[in-house]
Parts: C-alpha cells; sequence; structure tokens
C-alpha cells in the first residue's frame, strides 16, 4: 500500500500538567499487518490520565515514552485488513494501540472482540473498557466487597470512580461519592443513585462530611486521588477495612513522586486491620468477559449508567482533549471519535 | 486474705520517651479471684514498646491507660489459687494483665496454659508468645510466604523481628535482616543463620545496601520500624510483593501520629500490585495451638533460636526495663524476673 496514515507523537517532555503543544501530528505510510495481525481502522481512541506517567522522559516504575513515539490509548476500531485466521475485516476490536487512525492488531497483545451490538460503542470504551474493569476488579478481587458495607468512592464522577460507585451500589452496599463541584455532585446522587455525594471543593473538612454521611465507618475505600485523600479518610475506616489503590490523579502531574504527600496514619493499618493493595487491571484479563457481560446486562436494565463523553475534532483534537483532563474539563472518561460507528450499534447519545 | 502485693502504676503520661518516673509502685490488697477465675502469682512479665502508645493520655485508636491504673504487659506466672473447675494450683499459664506481682486469670480473656516443659519459661513469653506469634501469622497469614522468595525484616534482632527472620529462614526464603550496630547483625548472621544483616546505622544507603543484598529484589517486606522505613524500602519490591504492618517503633515514642513521616511512594502499589496488611495477632487467637507447637519443635531442634533477656530486679526494676527500650539497651525481648522458674522447667540460659 502506498496509502498515508496519521497519529500522535511526543514531542516533547511534560513537566507539569500537559498541553497540547507537548503532541505533534505525524504522517506516516500506512501500516502493514504480518501473519497473525489484522489493521484497524480506529473509530474511538481514548484519552487518560494514566497517560501522564510515561511522559516525563524520566525512568519511573513504567518505561517513560520516546520523544517521536506514538502515544499509548486505548481504542475501538474495524478491522479493515487481516492476515488472522480468526479476525475478519468488518469485525469491531478493542485495543491498545495509540493515538493512530490505523493500529495494527495482534492478539498476542490486548485485542477485545465487541460482539454485543445492545449499547452504542463507546460504552466498549467507558464503562466496559479498562475503567469499568478497573472497578469492578477492585472491588470484587481487591477489596473482596460484601454487600451491606459502606463504601467511600474518590474522585468520584471520573471514569473509573463512575463505574465503581454504581458497582458497589448494584452490590449492596452504602456509597459515598467524593468528587468536585456541584455538576458531579448532582450526577452522583442523581443518575448514578449514590447513598451521598461530597463536593471536596465547597467541603472545608471533608473527613467530617464523610463522618457524618456514614458514622458507622467505612469498610472499603476505593481511591482514585492519592495519599493525601486516602490519609485523609483512613481515620475514618472501620475494623478489616480495606484501601483499593486504583489511581493517582494527584501525581500524575508531577514527575517528582517525593514532592507528594505522604501516608501518615499507618499505625490504624495495625490497631485496625487495615488491608490496602493496588491493581493492573490487566492482570485480571482472563476474566474480563464475565465481569463485562454483567457489567452489560447491568448497562441495558439501566442499573448502570455510563459515564463518558465523545469529542468531535479527529485526530487534530486529541492533545487539547487529552491537556484539558488536567485542568478537569472531562465528564468521565473522555473519547475523541475518529470516524463514525457502524451502523449496526445503538447511537450513541453523548 | 489480709496480704498486700504491688503493681506499678502509670504516674503520669508520657511526652516523648518513657522514664523511671512516669511510673509509681503501689501496694494494694491482694485482688481475690470470683467464680471462674484464679489468683495467678507472676513469674516472669515482660515490658514491651508497643505500651509506649497508651501512655500518653491522649485519645488514639487504642484507649489510653488512665493515671493510677497499672501498665499493661503479658507475663507468665503459676496458679496459687483457684475458683475455676478447669485450671488447678500449681499450673503455669500465660496471661495479659499488667505489671503486677498477683493478677487474676480470666480465661474469657487471654490466658494460654504451658504444659511443654521442654523450654525454659521464659520462651512462651519470648518466642512462644505474642512476638513470635506476631511474626508467624504476619509471615503465614498476612503475607502468604513462600518458599524460595526473598524477605526483609526491619527491627530484625528485636522481639518480633528476630522470630520473623528466623521463620521465614526456616520456610526456605532468602532473608536479609536491617538491625543497629554490629552486635545486632552479629547476631542476626551468626546464631539466626539469616542470609545477610545491615546496620542500617552504619549504611549511608540502605536501600543500596539491601539492592546489593537481594539484586533480585523484595517479595515480602516485614515491618517493625514504620513509614520512612517502609517508603525506602518500597522501589525495591518486586510484583506482587507484599508489606506487613508489624510494628511502628519509630512511632511510638511520639504523641503526635502526624509528626511521622508518611509513605509517599505508594505509585509502587498499583505498578506493582502491592500489598500491606498490618495485623493484632489476636484475631488468629484460635489457631495459636498449632503454631506455637511448630515453632515450639524448631527450638527444641535447634533450628529457631530465642532472642530475649530476663533482667532481675523484681517489679522495682521494671519502669527502668521498659525506659530502656527507648534508648535501644534491650536484646530480644526483654523480661523481668518476679520469682524464680518452677523446678520442673529447663533452666534458662540468660
Amino acid at each position: 500500500m502506498s496509502a498515508m496514515t496519521r497519529r500522535v507523537v511526543l514531542a516533547r517532555f511534560c513537566d507539569g500538567p500537559p498541553v497540547a503543544e507537548d503532541f505533534r501530528i505525524e504522517e506516516a505510510p500506512m501500516p502493514e499487518p504480518r501473519d497473525g495481525q489484522f489493521l484497524v481502522r480506529n473509530i474511538l481512541i481514548s484519552v487518560d490520565p494514566g497517560t501522564r506517567a510515561r511522559l516525563s522522559g524520566k525512568p519511573s516504575y513504567i518505561p517513560p515514552l520516546k520523544l517521536g513515539a506514538t502515544v499509548g490509548a486505548f481504542s475501538i476500531g474495524e478491522i479493515i485488513d487481516s492476515r488472522h485466521p480468526d479476525f475478519a475485516p468488518g469485525e469491531i476490536v478493542s485495543l491498545a494501540d495509540g493515538w493512530a487512525e490505523h493500529v495494527i492488531g495482534d492478539p498476542r497483545g490486548f485485542v477485545r472482540r465487541i460482539t454485543d451490538r445492545r449499547l452504542p460503542l463507546a460504552a466498549w470504551l467507558g464503562v466496559l473498557g479498562v475503567s469499568g474493569m478497573t472497578a469492578w476488579f477492585g472491588l470484587h478481587r481487591v477489596a473482596n466487597l460484601q454487600a451491606g458495607e459502606t463504601v467511600v468512592v474518590t474522585s468520584a464522577a471520573g471514569a473509573v470512580g463512575s463505574a465503581a460507585g454504581q458497582l458497589a451500589r448494584i452490590h449492596g452496599c452504602k456509597v459515598i461519592g467524593v468528587a468536585g463541584g456541584p455538576a458531579k455532585c448532582d450526577w452522583l446522587t442523581g443518575p448514578a443513585r449514590l447513598d451521598a455525594a461530597i463536593d471536596y471543593k465547597a467541603t472545608g473538612d471533608l473527613p467530617a462530611a464523610i463522618a457524618a454521611a456514614a458514622p458507622e465507618g467505612v469498610d472499603v475505600l476505593f481511591d482514585n486521588v492519592g495519599n493525601a485523600m486516602i490519609d485523609r479518610i483512613i481515620p475514618l475506616m472501620r475494623q478489616n477495612g480495606r484501601i483499593v489503590v486504583s489511581g493517582q490523579v494527584d501525581a500524575y502531574n508531577t514527575s517528582d513522586e517525593l514532592a507528594v504527600e505522604g501516608i501518615r496514619n499507618t499505625r490504624a493499618f495495625i490497631t485496625h486491620r487495615l488491608m490496602m493493595q493496588g491493581l493492573v487491571v490487566f492482570d485480571d484479563l482472563p476474566d474480563w468477559g464475565a465481569a463485562e457481560a454483567t457489567m452489560a446486562n447491568h448497562m441495558v436494565d439501566g442499573s448502570l449508567m455510563g459515564r463518558w463523553e465523545v469529542l468531535p475534532g479527529g485526530l487534530e483534537a486529541t492533545p487539547e482533549a487529552f491537556a484539558g483532563l488536567f485542568r478537569g474539563e472531562n465528564t468521565g472518561r473522555r473519547l475523541v471519535r475518529l470516524a463514525p460507528d457502524p451502523d449496526d450499534f445503538p447511537k450513541d447519545p453523548s
């Protein structure tokens, strides 16, 4: 093929909150699948705060992205050419190959086939993608959530948090969401039907506000924010409480890990037998199918509301869409549309 | 009875490291057992750093001790009067009723009968008491230790740490002990037969020293020190590493929990799937019997060395023996002798 395609690459290392100028759009020859691979035309791509950790050029636990490399992201697209016997052109797949109009799919890496056509395609990058899976396995594997427990979710209107709060509610728990601003809180106690929402920006004393909403104490803290948030909530935790370290929005913006505040209230780990554990949801990949199916049913029956937005503008809009995450502009998971959905999926309401 | 007995009470709240003047010896009438109780004449009592947390008079997770109250401690003694059908005078028991010459035993509370006469009585307050049980259940329940793993134990020559390091070695693990001073380190690589010992006082760069001893990384950190120590070792931990929060020597001396340094390296909880959990060993009481029996066998066959010291001087010596803990003067678990051992136990070598 002599056709060309485009992708977004890292133009310079980020220092602090990312800006659109940290990235550059590049033309490249259309990639060609080898045996066992296929070519995918992306329809929707995600912009994720977690990507920030790889953009500073500094060695970290995650290998840093090199200058000129395609920025990593999840996407959903249509197979347009295949050299894999089990994947045919026209099939819809979700992959993790970056901000690009075309990517190579390889089932030896991360590829999810999307066959359930009851929900808009975006749902499979939003609630039914990594965000929702992180919520599911954080609650069910890491925290071993039990019906009747009290759960606090931070960044509760975010991509992961919005799924976690609702899944905990569906499991029969009392759920308190912590989020910033009245619009997010209205969503939490409205469509998401959580028991309480606390606007941390409007609340002088966050622990007191949580204690008022949950005088019985907190069994599970599902945290997406970071150390300072965890430290403030630990004194509210009950015996045998579990802290799920799901994400660290607070830390993604700093290249110096040690600049973040630490968790000091650790004596409660002994006195209250607390457990804190992090997760990377790909460890649970063998179990995704069952979780996806259950959660898709919850979405179809209306008990689980998606919280995502699809921005127009194609690949060009991606850097700015990403930068906006760090100004708190997103409503749940943020996606960018590169091409129209196939006709046999329901229309995306967003 | 008109006989009198003596006990050590809190004379004033501690602020910083405890001193002998914080305590006072009081005479009191001999306590009388009610139905279902028995009277014990203490033979050995323990002085434990963990007691410090209750001596500041400030509300904490643990209820503070009141002025004039008997200071809590473990002890071993002989039943001298009984109103319980299953406990007879002459039996030896371990209890948790404080620094006193005589205490009331009540099996509805903490009472362990000591019948195994293969080991000196002190062993049942040292390795086979709460310290050793904390080591056992921290390693086996909390960390789910696997043979072949690499374990770092901090405060490794202390009461809990000395048991934890050896138990991990017996389980087939590579063990690195961190302790202060050459004498402790010599004990760790000598009688305790750990793979390596690091003198944190003589080592400028503790993480580098651990990394040199364990280039493969650390699977389990059994920590008795506190946040700053945990924070320094986290970057060395392997995927799926576990941190056992066993004790917090660093924090016992400060009445302000928030004055202690925090754990900042929490991003590794996500990237490396770390798990951190604390324990209170009384939760495992139903399983103590099997652990005690196994560990007693290890002691009899010489694979598990006790590390305790028995100070003479009776009850009067107790406050100063306790204060000395915070100057690092103890060698393993510190006990104070109030009366001679019964003749049918082996002589204590210490």
